[in-house]
Parts: structure tokens; sequence; C-alpha cells
């Protein structure tokens, strides 16, 4: 049994997810908890040696169970070396995208099919679900802006068109839909501030803190 | 269905693989065959970026699932972008490892269980199976000598215990029995003009070449 809390953090690009990551990680802190912030695919070196193959170069770099099997690969060692740890120990791990990224990008939008995503979570995941997964529901139209504003050269998925943009957040509204008990959709047209106290009482709520 | 053919060669490190593919090459481009000849993981660009992730570093680098994950992600590149078109063009493809390999490093010896491991043959390699197989049986000590004297730093695999590749080698004779058409085990302690000379009686007789 895992006796911390493990909380993912989902949505299209330029979302906020990072800034509500933040806003969390400061408020539980400041409650005593430990906080282990990380995303995927990533997290630890190896996962973000396989990471540099996923969100560089074109959009066509790869096939969708090409890429789902990189992504189980990077979350495998993510999840042993790092978030199963900091679970075990009690921390709250707040982590930038998960499975239902995998469920959306590659199984849905991507075509590599839910059935193949659900065969590596069951093989790799296990036990591991998270606890609450918040999604950030925004326009691809905003998010892609905000997105291209701010970066690099991690721009493969960005990269694709706004059809496969708009394929995602349907996508994530229907695993909402799929995981009501699991997932909650916040919308993330709201001010970063407000957003952040939503999604911190939504916390506290769940978790019953003090 | 595919026009061409697909052999792959299998055996523990130093079992002379790379000798017999070469010569069986020499002697189908002779009678006039359109030949590939590849190697796993690798054989695309993108494969071989994952190959670089897989083959070198510690040997505690990565666990056997994620090696599984990586393994099938550098497949599926394979597959899909030199290993298909070329079986429908009619050549007759010739590759140095293939999913015996993960079988028996990753899901046997390396503990992932053989279970995972036909679950994603299924989903990434579907009916492109391997026509014929041919296994390079050595014993280990002998093989890791050899392996020992030739390269560079593609050693994460060789760097593993004796115990590790014993049971390689026992995991491969396995594969034999279990696969009894397709599998053939060859001696690889015959010197390399004679097992080049059974290699070859062996795939004119199963393919029945002029």
């Amino acid at each position: 049994m895992q006796a911390g809390r493990f909380i993912t953090l989902e949505g299209g690009e330029g979302a906020g997810k990072t800034t509500l990551l933040t806003t969390l990680q400061s408020k539980l802190l400041a409650k005593g908890y430990e906080v282990v912030v990380t995303r995927e695919p990533g997290g630890t070196p190896g996962a973000e040696a396989i990471r540099n193959l996923l969100v560089t170069g074109s959009a066509e770099r790869w096939s969708a169970l090409s890429e789902l099997c990189l992504f189980f690969a990077a979350r495998e060692d993510h999840l042993n070396r790092l978030i199963r740890p900091a679970l075990a120990r009690g921390a709250f791990v707040l982590c930038d995208r998960f499975t239902d990224s995998t469920r959306v990008y590659q199984g849905q939008a991507g075509g590599a099919g839910l059935e193949a995503v659900e065969l590596l979570d069951r093989l790799i995941v296990g036990h591991t679900q998270p606890d609450l997964t918040m999604i950030l529901d925004l326009d691809p139209a905003i998010g892609l802006k905000r997105a291209a504003a701010r970066h690099g050269n991690e721009d493969r998925f960005e990269s694709k068109t706004l059809d496969f943009h708009n394929a995602l957040r349907t996508a994530y509204l229907g695993l909402a839909n799929h995981f009501p008990t699991r997932c909650v959709v916040l919308d993330a047209q709201t001010k970063p501030e407000a957003l952040g106290h939503v999604a911190w009482e939504l916390l506290t709520k769940r978790f019953v803190l003090a």
C-alpha cells in the first residue's frame, strides 16, 4: 500500500499545468508535507534521456505505437526510481502528465488505440494509479499560442495539427467521464491565482488536509 | 501477405552471427536476390537512437520492463520503415537478433516474464514473424571472450554476469524446442566456413532456392 498521495495534472499544451503545480507545491510545503514535483516524460535521468527522443524532432518522427512503448519505458523508470519510493515515504507526488496523456495523445488522437495503452498500463503502472487527476481544459487555439511563446526545441507535439489538438481536448473530456472519481476538469481560462485557489480547495477536501 | 523471406539470427554474445550473416548475404546476392541485412536493436535512424540507450551504460541502467518497452519501440520503427517494405518488395531480410532475443534477455534471463514479451510481440510484430531463425549455440565462457576482443562501448549486455549468460543459453535452447518449425540450432563452435555451408544448405532447402 502506498502511504503518500499521487496527484497528476493533465491537459493540452499551454494549459497552465506548471504554474498550478508550483502553487500546489508551495501550499503543501507550507502545511509541512514532503512534496515531490515531477513530470512526464522524464523525472529520472533514464526517463529524461527517453524524453529527449520523444519531444524533439519532426512531428512524424515516431509512429504512435513507438511513442507508446517509449512513454512506458520512461514511465517504468520514473515509477521505480522516483514515484514509488516517494509514495512509500508518505510524500505528495505532483506529476505533470501521466498515463492519461498517453491515453489521449497516443491511444486516441494518435491512433494506437486505448486497448494498447491499457495493456501497458496494467503491465507497468499496475496499482500505482493516481489518487487525483486535475484536467486543465482549454481551447487548443489559445493553449498553442501560449505554448509557442515560451520555448525552445521541445515542440514536437505542439507541431502537430490543430485537428490533433482538438481531438486531444475531446479525449480528455471523455476520460473525465470515464474516471469520474479520480478526474476533475478545471477551466484553464480562469486566472492563475483563482485556479490555484479552486485546485487547493479540491485537494484539501479530497485528502482531508488540516 | 509478405512476398519476401524473413530470416533472423540469434545467440549469445560472440557466437558469430555477423560473420554468418555476411556469408549468407553473399550467397543470396550471387543468386540474384535482393538482400537487406539489418540488426536489432537498430536498423533505422530512430531505432538506432534507441539502441544507443540500450547497449551503453551500466548493466543496471534499465529494469527488464524498461528494456522490454525500449526494444519494442525500436522494433516498431524497424518493422515499419525497413523490414515490412523490404518483405513487400520480395527481398530476403537477414536480421541479427529479433524478438527471440527479447524473449531470452528480458523475458527469461532478465525476469520481465515471457507473457509480457508475447503481449508486446502480438501488438508490435503481429504477423511479421520470422520464416526461419538460426540459433547459434555456444558456451558463454567462449562467446564472451570472443566478444570482449572486438569492441568499443557497446558492452552493456556483455557486462552482465556469467550466470545471466548461462541462463540465456538455456532459454535459447528452450525456444528452439518451443518453435521447432521456425528455429534451428547450429553449433557455433563449428569453423565459420563449415558453419556457412551448413546454414546455406538449410536455407536453400527451406526456401527451395534453385
